[in-house]
């Protein structure tokens, strides 16, 4: 099939560090360099800047924004926030910690997931201090809200078995815009850093990073304009670059199988540069393999009512499973080949990206239209609708208000496909930080001067995404990698 | 759980590289060096040696042999071998080139992969040359040969879907030894490592790379006795030190599910280390989070007319699958629950380590007995035995031979799910190489001076493994770092 990427890599080796003695001249010193001005490097920048650090930011774009400014802007937050109380709902540390290490798969990195937990309502209020505004209003829907709400569930809390793992609540915080508010949010940060007195360079592509002689990162290597050019960083440099779903190369070693995803939840920048970058300063990269991948649309609760098969006509996932969740199963699990199947009750019209609609009279004849093998989804929905009839879902157990025998002719279904439809991904893999959001080696050891935040850090969801990690994780270690550079 | 892993690590930072400037003095010099005295660093040393070069191998055990020693010593060879053609078999390049490629996962590396397969017959005959005895008679079992053949399947190469998309060929090279092979292979080996004029140091724990201010390799770092010693390479270093299933901190970053299988296919050596000193001069390290996974057991044909299902009592894979692929699936993408069911007329205790038999006098009571959903049983083996009464497996495409309808009470099923029985498995991942064996760092460009093979580098196989393509590559790609190294 036609690959969409943008597959050449933007000239000039980034992971071969430079080294001190080889920079002719300094173009600008600060305590603390910035690589990249999207949500993270926004946080780091004004929380270095207020620690009392002269800070730089170098964005390769003619303007701040990355992947946050064309995202919804949702980030997730918990265990109590202001929001969550001003709706009526109540939450734990415990409750939030608990959820994230039941849904991020084998060996989480608890201690990262404790300190995202423990620091989330005291960041929200900080967020909130920084002008970015929050309705106080909860979103019922499992989709994004057109409207101002403020909060709403973004992940499988309510979803077995998480549900009975950790007591739910809402933690997807959503800034007062109607729409897709990742824009607004940019630009409230970005005022933000505008008015701490940081320096913010435009049109500066970071291309290494430079170590003086003991290993010590001490600036970045940038190229503008065509020219080369150095920045000395006296405190440390905080990587901020974004994730590397752009880039074809590093997909294709660290995680073939998100190619599948045709649509990248990226900018152009999210070509991995900053995780290389890093690298090449000796820190590790880890669970590169690990994506966010998201179903071309989230299924309204009618077509919840019917069942995602498999190439075996199987079912494989309760069909109330996030999107998020659902993509990373689907594509990542069940080799990409998903149907959505639905009866004449529950059919509805979904809009999606691409995708092809079969129908039959009967399922035998829907059967073979797809080209399931004979009897195979005959059986698999006999046994559904058996224990529907029961208002049951032993097997895959999908919320009782979603169960109900698919019976009435005629029965369709939603071809989800890789190859047909959409999904949309980015990466979650990157530079193995500490809590600190210091960069560590393959031995665990600490890089020194050198700290990452946003995708170019790896992410606490490896697999197992909720939404509005990414941007909560941005903005969180973003503060804390912009204090600890600044008194570093 | 019990964590059987050795998880403490050895002391000492290996992925931060020595500075040469920071070496007092060489404890020993030579053209190559080679770390690690198993299948791939005994065919460099050989190759350099022979190119010309003074070479030195550095091993951490008092002994060579690596993981190599502890296998069935089995290796992956085709296109038309010398063995091959005297057991009658007919392959080309193109059939080998073809099956690898299809049975890789996606975007498997063709570069390496035409590579292997174009040398595997003449790298078969130096093997041969180097005094490896190869029988010329072919094992027709789906399981090791305790005799003395040379020549069997180990691969998917006969499965759907493989088995239409190349012409299949025996691949698997058994050198002429009862039993497990692999001491012996190592044994002929070393042998010629040491007639070659190679010198040896044993119970020599290298540590790290020392690297040039230019950033080349420039030797080695290691602990002799407790004592810091240096050894210096003119030409390059070559890294044969295994993979990391043993460093529990590294599965744990890397490949937290490999964690599911608890018998390590490796020796204390395999802890990663290697592939730390690489990352720490600059080399990327890629696919980490693959491995190979084999099944508790081997089924016998009586038991692959049984079935395998999942946590929801549903068939996933053809049960005739290599074990290899089989362990995989299972273990990777059926979060490790599998049960193997059975008739009577097709029961036959196996002999693996651990698991439990569950049984019943009818479907109903089996599938109560293991806890599955009401019905959910039933309805799988209804819809096999609807295709197994006319001899087919529309499915899953098991070979006809082993599909039966499952209807002789009582019945049973074979627990094999990770926390019952026991997996084995080693990692697959490692450092980038190209074809010349060189590393490559992040960018893709050559570190200078470093090599890698065996499981320091990434394997063709992630995922996908076909069992003796680990010592195959180890052999091949030593080689030809051996004469690269030594040109270079």
């Amino acid at each position: 099939m036609a690959d969409a990427d943008p597959s050449a890599r933007t000239p000039g080796r980034t992971s071969e560090p430079r080294r001190l003695r080889d920079v002719p001249a300094w173009e600008a010193e600060a305590d603390v360099i910035v690589v990249g001005l999207g949500a993270a490097g926004a946080c780091a920048a004004i929380e270095a800047a207020n620690t009392g650090a002269s800070v730089l930011v170098l964005e390769r774009a003619s303007g701040g924004g990355g992947t946050t400014a064309v995202s919804d802007g949702m980030m997730y937050f918990g265990g109590g926030t202001a929001l969550q109380r001003a709706c009526g709902f109540e939450d734990s540390v415990e409750d939030m910690v608990g959820y994230l290490l039941a849904s991020s798969g084998p060996e989480p990195d608890e201690e990262r997931i404790r300190t995202y937990c423990e620091e989330s309502a005291a960041h929200f209020d900080w967020l909130v201090e920084q002008g970015v505004p929050f309705k106080a209003e909860f979103y019922p829907e499992r989709m994004l809200s057109p409207g101002e709400e403020g909060l709403t569930y973004s992940g499988n809390e309510l979803v077995h078995p998480f549900r009975d793992l950790a007591k739910p609540a809402p933690r997807a915080h959503m800034p007062q815009k109607e729409g897709q508010a990742g824009a607004f949010l940019m630009q409230k940060l970005i005022a933000r850093v505008e008015s701490a007195g940081v320096e913010i360079r435009t049109d500066s592509l970071c291309e290494s990073l430079v170590l003086d002689d003991g290993g010590r990162v001490a600036g970045v290597h940038a190229v503008v304009a065509g020219e080369a050019r150095d920045y000395r960083a006296r405190h440390g440099v905080i990587l901020c670059a974004g994730g590397f779903i752009n880039d074809r190369a590093m997909v294709k070693q660290y995680a073939p199988e998100l190619r599948r995803a045709r649509f990248k939840a990226a900018t152009e920048g999210d070509d991995g540069r900053g995780i290389r970058m890093g690298i090449g300063a000796g820190g590790a990269a880890i669970r590169m393999h690990m994506g966010s991948v998201t179903l071309p649309f989230y299924p309204p609760k009618s077509l919840m009512r019917g069942i995602f098969v498999n190439r075996s006509a199987q079912r494989f996932m309760p069909e109330d499973v996030y999107q998020g969740r659902a993509g990373e199963i689907a594509l990542l699990k069940q080799d990409g080949r998903v149907w959505l199947v639905l009866d004449d009750e529950c059919f509805e019209r979904p809009v999606f990206a691409g995708g092809e609609i079969h129908a039959g009279e009967t399922l035998a004849e829907l059967e073979q239209e797809i080209g399931f093998p004979a009897g195979a989804l005959q059986s698999t929905v006999a046994l559904y609708n058996e224990h529907a009839a029961r208002g049951e879902d032993p097997v895959f157990h999908k919320s009782a208000e979603y169960v109900k025998p698919l019976v009435t002719p005629p029965f369709g279904a939603i071809d989800l496909s890789w190859d047909k439809a959409i999904y949309a991904a980015f990466t979650l893999g990157g530079l193995a930080t500490n809590v600190r959001a210091e960069v560590l080696d393959a031995d665990g050891a600490v890089v020194p001067g050198l700290y990452a935040a946003g995708r170019t850090a790896a992410s606490i969801s490896s697999p197992g995404y909720s939404s509005g990690t990414s941007i909560g994780e941005a903005t969180l270690f973003g503060r804390i990698a912009g204090r600890n550079a600044a008194r570093a």
